[in-house]
């Protein structure tokens, strides 16, 4: 360290992680990520790993053998997802509903996709109607759609797009990051072929492990394209002149190291498969449809609250995800100084936004161990302190007493 | 959870691991893991980024500004350099001489490289005229060369090899994965143009997060390849037709993530990045040239050790890493069941090995936390009692012994 001062060890501020994630994470979470570690072999760790394949079936709602993580932030789930089902060329289907499916048309393109996209108004979700005139028209090989962007706040229904992608022969890939354990998803129901997710919404863990989960048909796919990678190749082994692009994210190979094989690619990252392992198990605790009830209850006093306020709020509220909701600024309160008040006389964070939303709303999140009553009362009882402040009219107390009501009802 | 039970709270059994990695972490590290979380753009996340970066900078001895982590293992950093550095077509130069220079090959040949390569016997380094002359003849864009590869415990000599690389125009990346923090690493005295590493083996933290560095000319390539994502594309940003096939891996897009734009890519890995924080601040509060000292003097005594057992060494010892030794298992005793013994018995694991050395050596390793005279001495009193066990001839207390006397000589 030439001259720079060594600095403390790590100690974060209190705060009440209130945005569109991050996420504050399960205290069990915490405690998990502290266990010590083990070799990638060691027979605790293979079966910790199996545990965690297990668990995650729960969460996804899915009987998919092949249900892993992927060692990366959520949009590594993404990439290993669309780089490992789409060949150079394929025809990709995008609808887009926020900033979340621009990053599945790049990600795809990257891939040397063919991207067809319809998109609608933010702030909005496709009648099913929409997707399956694409579906006729583009005739994709794979259909890529966000459940949940929290760009936008919207959740779009999914429960019949399986059918509609089986009856074309169409994969059905969603990316549930933002959703997953905060709001219904059923991937074998649904017909998915696919779906992938981050741990830092409403799964309530660090951001750096992204679950997944593949029906057989995607797993089909993805063996057809495996090429087992120089240096531990055997005589015998495909080589698929298809191969995927990147090693990292070859899901063929993924599923060698998690699958009886154990055929070594990456160092699986142990202590985030401990954290995503107690996320898991947390919700396998409560019960996985005892979360989501927690996550819409939490979510409708948050909702209540703000227009308890007297806010208004962006985007056709019947579709809004339970996790978050998007607030709109007031005229004539500065939108980051409000944010910022918040975060330091109050240690809670809220979220700014993306794109055509940018300065125009806040992003107020109840995911995960958030999701709780002290938790959304604590926020509304800040929010209308700074606003005050600010020099916004805001009614007394009314963010609390809607809030409560909600609760109390349900109490 | 249909029927399956819940699994208990991890628990993992205690283990001292002594084989080429992942290895123990230091429990500091461990501590960091469980700090809490905070937002991706809190003050606080951003300080302990940049704190990161620097305390890296040590680490690589580099003033490289384009000093960070990737999120995701080991090969995540590898993944990332090579699809950043290297175009579609482009020739890559990958001097092999272990498992790892394949999959520098693998990795560059996904990508669309042109690749060409030169072996050696496993056991052996390259001396530097081998490399000049490979350049001299195939004239790559990029060099691709690990330093310690672990199959075979050779570290490579790299000190003249910038100094050829730039006379030659030559972008130079360096593998030093299995190396980093336990032996000579000199990003800029050396002429590196990039670097990577993870946190699993000197560096004695979870595999999870891969530290890099890019110089400027790397920059330069990199930011040229430049494509930021739609959806926070403005007006005026660059669009590159040369654009990385990876959006995950684009490190210039990564770069503004880290540096001051601060524009939204991932959501940085946030327990990752405590840990890997901590990691740095642990060597730097030893100092850089201690740790590294440490580990020569513990990698020593193990060799010393296993050769005070009447074992034989393999490969050329002169050119050894520090961290790791491959013993040549002994006629008559069962590899795979005399380290399951060791496990079983003594809680101590040592490695297995790949390709050509599978089932002829085991490769012991002596890295990070576990550099330490006490685990050197317990691995080598284990390692007589299961030999012993096992039928071999061992010279009593001849490991122990050994080591010892070459601590004695260093105390």
């Amino acid at each position: 360290m030439t001259d720079a001062r060594i600095p403390a060890p790590i100690d974060p501020p209190a705060r009440l992680l209130m945005g569109p994630g991050p996420v504050s994470a399960y205290p069990s979470v915490l405690r998990a990520l502290s266990a010590p570690l083990v070799g990638q072999y060691d027979p605790f760790m293979t079966t910790a790993m199996a545990e965690t394949q297990e668990l995650y079936r729960a969460v996804w709602a899915t009987r998919n053998e092949a249900t892993l993580l992927v060692d990366g932030t959520s949009r590594a789930g993404i990439e290993a997802a669309i780089v490992s089902l789409v060949n150079q060329g394929d025809r990709v289907l995008v609808p887009i509903f926020g900033r979340f499916g621009h990053l599945l048309v790049e990600i795809a393109e990257r891939a040397g996709a063919e991207v067809h996209t319809i998109e609608t108004d933010w702030g909005q979700v496709f009648p099913v109607s929409a997707i399956a005139e694409a579906i006729e028209r583009v005739r994709p090989a794979v259909l890529a759609i966000v459940q949940g962007d929290t760009s936008t706040t919207m959740n779009q229904p999914l429960d019949e797009i399986g059918e509609l992608c089986a009856r074309h022969g169409v994969l059905f890939y969603c990316d549930a990051t933002a959703s997953l354990g905060g709001n219904d998803f059923e991937a074998d129901a649904w017909g998915l072929d696919a779906a992938t997710a981050g741990l830092q919404k409403c799964l309530s863990g660090p951001s750096g492990a992204a679950p997944i989960t593949l029906s057989e048909r995607a797993v089909e796919v993805v063996q057809s394209r495996k090429r087992i990678e120089a240096g531990i190749r055997e005589a015998g082994d495909p080589v698929s002149d298809r191969f995927v692009r990147s090693n990292y994210f070859d899901l063929g190979m993924i599923l060698d190291y998690w699958g009886p094989r154990r055929l070594n690619h990456h160092t699986e990252a142990t202590s985030m498969l401990y954290a995503a392992r107690e996320c898991a198990r947390t919700i396998a605790i409560e019960g996985r449809d005892a979360v989501i009830a927690r996550h819409r209850l939490a979510g409708d006093a948050m909702l209540a609250g703000v227009r308890g306020l007297g806010l208004e709020v962006f985007g056709d509220v019947a579709h809004k995800m339970n996790n978050v909701v998007a607030v709109e600024i007031p005229d004539g309160v500065a939108g980051d100084a409000t944010r910022q008040a918040l975060l330091d006389d109050f240690g809670i964070e809220i979220g700014t936004s993306f794109g055509p939303l940018h300065g125009r709303v806040w992003r107020i999140g109840t995911m995960g161990y958030n999701a709780r009553k002290d938790a959304v009362l604590t926020t509304l009882a800040a929010l209308e302190a700074v606003l005050r402040r600010a020099g916004a009219r805001v009614a007394p107390g009314g963010g609390v007493d809607a809030a409560s009501d909600v609760y109390g009802g349900a109490a």
